[in-house]
């Protein structure tokens, strides 16, 4: 094994978009946003030949860059999806990944007053920005998503969302039912917020922005509840509506209703004919999900069933985390899935 | 220290009561029912005096006799309940051990026809067997109630459901806020329902039978799970119908709202007027109780405050477990509010 | 399932010893100790007729009281004693509950200078007070030890120690590898040292005394040191002598050799040929014990196979907790093992 | 914040070592390695003037390129570095990122005929090829080194094996009181090759190279206590020593004395005069460290003292992960250290 950065047989190209949707988003995040994107190896051999394209978007508090990151004694993601491609195991594919953090920590691919536009951003600059420059087959049947956890809700929802953009999807442990995932980090940042801050999310925040981020325990399920606020139940103004009474934990229903409209699980009825009209779906998790995604992704595929919807859904052994050799399974099915039959596009 | 069982100061009697309510009971458990009753040091001394009394029932999986378990290097509840009314250190009182088991674990205090007629067995089979026997003032406004976790639970809402027989509570980490006691527990019993009894509770149910109880980790959160839908939503006909669907854990909407009609917070505003007539209410919880069950304590209180209901908040530095010592706090409490004032029965 | 306390179909005796060997430990700790003796069914009918006895000893904070304390639905250890021998799962024996409780949470059955004469006590004074009163077969060979945790660490070493007195041990996960069993206790109380009392255990006394037992997190691991040091390594006047620097946690050699050489595993080649004498040895232990007294088992029992000694080892699914269900089956082995070949006294 | 890479002030040159000294090593792994060479701002400006040097090594199974790891929200350890010197925090210093991994995880920066011949590699290849190039002062009071976990433990012991190269180091948490930090990772590791391979590391290896590094729970603690014996225990031959029986887990106490004698508590008083010599020690840890290095800290500051060496020591509040921010604090106490006195080359 030769352990270090390796020259890939495909070619990562980075870009920089600047985006009109995120001009003046209200956290005051860049506008330019970093793409990268990758093309698989002899893609620029024939001119005249054009490649599904496939959009991998990332978990709670990504960055573009992260994708990066080397695991312990493990392949980096772009050395994964290289490997994939140089070795024939997918056919040939051009990768985009996006970046739509923000500062606080991400926006579930959404369009919200309290974050951002940035299902906009997604669906429709970046996909045009990729399909002027890049020899993509410019059409939803040849375009899929894909990603984990909040990238596995992503790429879940935005096809439901914008039905003319995504014409397959591929998600791990992607967010889903709420009550299992998201209801326990209610409870544990109402007993910080109550034991640290007063009750205060001001006086969180304060204190979380004056020293590294993570550096106390609590601050991934403060941070995260607020986050999901932000996307799910923020109001025109921006104003971030929780849905819980921060004194007490107890569930405001009419705002947790808003976040429940967002469950992919209760999403997927409303969108049956979307869902059916795809080329490939594909779930999957660890049976040991540290947030209950294992469930969440059982009973979207129990729906999706209900509902006549064809897809795949496997469980592996694995918690949430050390799970990113799941993604070169899911770009090969979704590569399958959008390549054109023989005989030219479909 | 002497550490061994003591002699004591005032005197335990442990009686039978043979159970109307309970006879032909649908879990096929004992009508017979053991009950002791904790006369306080000088209590006969006076034939005519008549003392408060105070339930004290029990957390799930609680026997009457597990009340003598003694935990390490501490004194026995009973020890404690002695040593209170010895040192002064409240007013008489007549103190009742109930036992409400069931072979699911326990009753949550309450009428079913999945477990029995708890609450009746307690509001009129015992109350009336302990008025008629002993020198108790038999009148609500000197009759209270208290205990922990599930025991909590059933001292907050048994006042509620029967104000006629208590005029004060007590509640030790109380199950309440049904979304965070619960939905965990719900999550994982349908990874286990999953993963070791292919999806069916008759398969656990049997291995749980055939080997010593709680042998495997699982254990709690399925029969936890089961008998709480025993308690509160059963049919008619003593089926009990689960508010999740096992395969996915996935909510049953309309079944889940029939244990939040349960919850203490919930019911507290349908009771208002009773809550307000009661003579006192102490609640507590650990700040870091394994269910969340601090939150549930505070969403009760929170209630009662927007109730006009008086009452008495307090948490200290603990888990779910090793809280015993509280007992006495909450039992002198009631016996000062339950003892009538000077002057004689007010 | 008649869940209540049940009538044995034997009987249990509490008996009171008035020590001359503990009159005056130097932890002012009672010298009148009560002792339960259990009768199996019948023992009684011909009163020629002499039995084994087993000794049962208990683990760290255990006192002779606890043995009653009831498990969440699981029957009592005398429950479950009385059914051994009342189903005919073992030949009849008597068995003898010993209380070697100290203030310090326990006495490792050792003579210790810190604690009191305990082995001396357990082996001289209880034993000959036992086969005084009771139709004992009063001999090495038909008498037995047995206990769990510290109490499977005495049932390892009494018979090494007093090979006069014992004839067959079994042990359920018994302290042993004390490197595994101890020393993430120590690194655990030298940081609570550090942290919440000025690295000084007289202020954790303090502190422990003043408030309910083990209601902090780390009481455990600062009392469980001491107390081990008090057995293992206390001088001759009654000085107890840390195996560690406690504001560093590093060993001091020349005392944790004294705490080794009272390890099971590196005592049994010196007693290599009272343990071949032994009647029968019988060791087990969780596979995942919180101690790793499985590693500690299987370690005793790779040595008892150096040395040559017949022995039966099991490991079994579980942790160290909620393991009393073993006790029937180590008692009916050394039962069988104890009791006299058919035509009288071996 | 600008969250995506940016432009650093200074400059990081990636250069590659052909060693030697690795070359044909007994893991075969590449003896070609990767080096980063950090440039702080400015310091091309006098063609004359020459810098200290700090090497920065890894924790176990870091890879070079890990350093590049973007942290959830955090900068990376480059952009630490980087912004340390550009806004002043510390007088300009060469910051050198050495790679010695192996694919056992690491080489504890020893010499092993197991692994190979890193401190070699490190004192003597690295350096000279750093000093060849960059204008470094190249000698031993103006050299330092430092690091976190493994790379703790190298930048305390390789100071005192190789006194002519290294005049200061800093140490995160670095492995010391082997039997806190180790000995939990055995007993691990016994229990995982019981349950999963027989008791056979070959059949673990068999495994672990067949699937993503770290998909099972127990990896970390088989590969853990492996790579640490092909470190401190291997023979002339190559052949790794277990410091224990595989079996039972028990120890080896001949072989364990070998691990001590590599300890760096055990090892300052026999190189007392070489850390009398230092220019600076700075130590420190996360005081709930999961690995009990902050006791290992305190232990080896303790031995410090005792030697009449100046050193700081500083706890903080953290686990063992997320503390990268420390790097900068030890990288700038190091430059101040190793900064000549105004006036030239003292």
């Amino acid at each position: 094994m030769q352990p270090w950065q390796e020259e890939p047989s495909g070619r990562f190209e980075r870009q920089t978009i600047s985006s009109r949707a995120l001009r003046g988003n209200p956290l005051g995040d860049p506008h330019e946003r970093p793409l990268w994107v990758y093309l698989p190896p002899g893609s620029g051999d024939d001119p005249a030949r054009r490649y599904p394209s496939i959009y991998l978007i990332q978990g709670f508090t990504g960055q573009v860059d992260s994708w990066w990151n080397r695991p312990a004694m493990r392949p980096t993601t772009p050395e994964r999806i290289d490997r994939l491609f140089a070795s024939g195991g997918a056919p040939p594919a051009i990768v985009v990944l996006v970046d739509c953090w923000t500062s606080l920590g991400g926006s579930q691919f959404l369009n919200s007053p309290a974050t951002g536009r940035y299902l906009y951003y997604l669906c429709d600059e970046v996909v045009a920005f990729v399909d002027r420059r890049y020899p993509t087959i410019a059409a939803r049947e040849h375009r899929g998503i894909t990603g984990k956890s909040s990238g596995g809700y992503g790429a879940m929802v935005a096809p439901m969302l914008r039905p003319d953009v995504f014409g397959a999807l591929a998600s791990h442990a992607g967010d889903a039912l709420f009550e299992f995932c998201y209801l326990p980090e209610v409870a544990r940042a109402t007993r910080a917020l109550r034991d640290h801050y007063g009750g205060s999310y001001d006086r969180f925040f304060a204190d979380f922005r004056s020293r590294p981020a993570f550096s106390k325990e609590h601050d991934g399920a403060l941070l995260d509840v607020w986050a999901m606020a932000a996307c799910y139940s923020a109001e025109p103004d921006g104003t971030v509506t929780l849905p819980f009474d921060p004194a007490t934990g107890r569930l405001r229903d009419e705002v947790w209703q808003r976040w429940l409209a967002l469950d992919p699980v209760r999403m997927a009825a409303g969108h049956a004919e979307v869902l059916r009209s795809l080329r490939g779906i594909y779930l999957d998790a660890g049976g040991q999900d540290d947030y209950f995604l294992d469930l969440g992704a059982a009973a979207f595929s129990a729906e999706l069933d209900a509902l006549g919807v064809e897809h795949v859904f496997e469980l592996f052994d694995a918690t949430h985390e050390g799970i990113e050799y799941r993604y070169p399974i899911a770009i090969a099915f979704l590569a399958e899935r959008l390549t054109p039959a023989r005989g030219g596009v479909d």
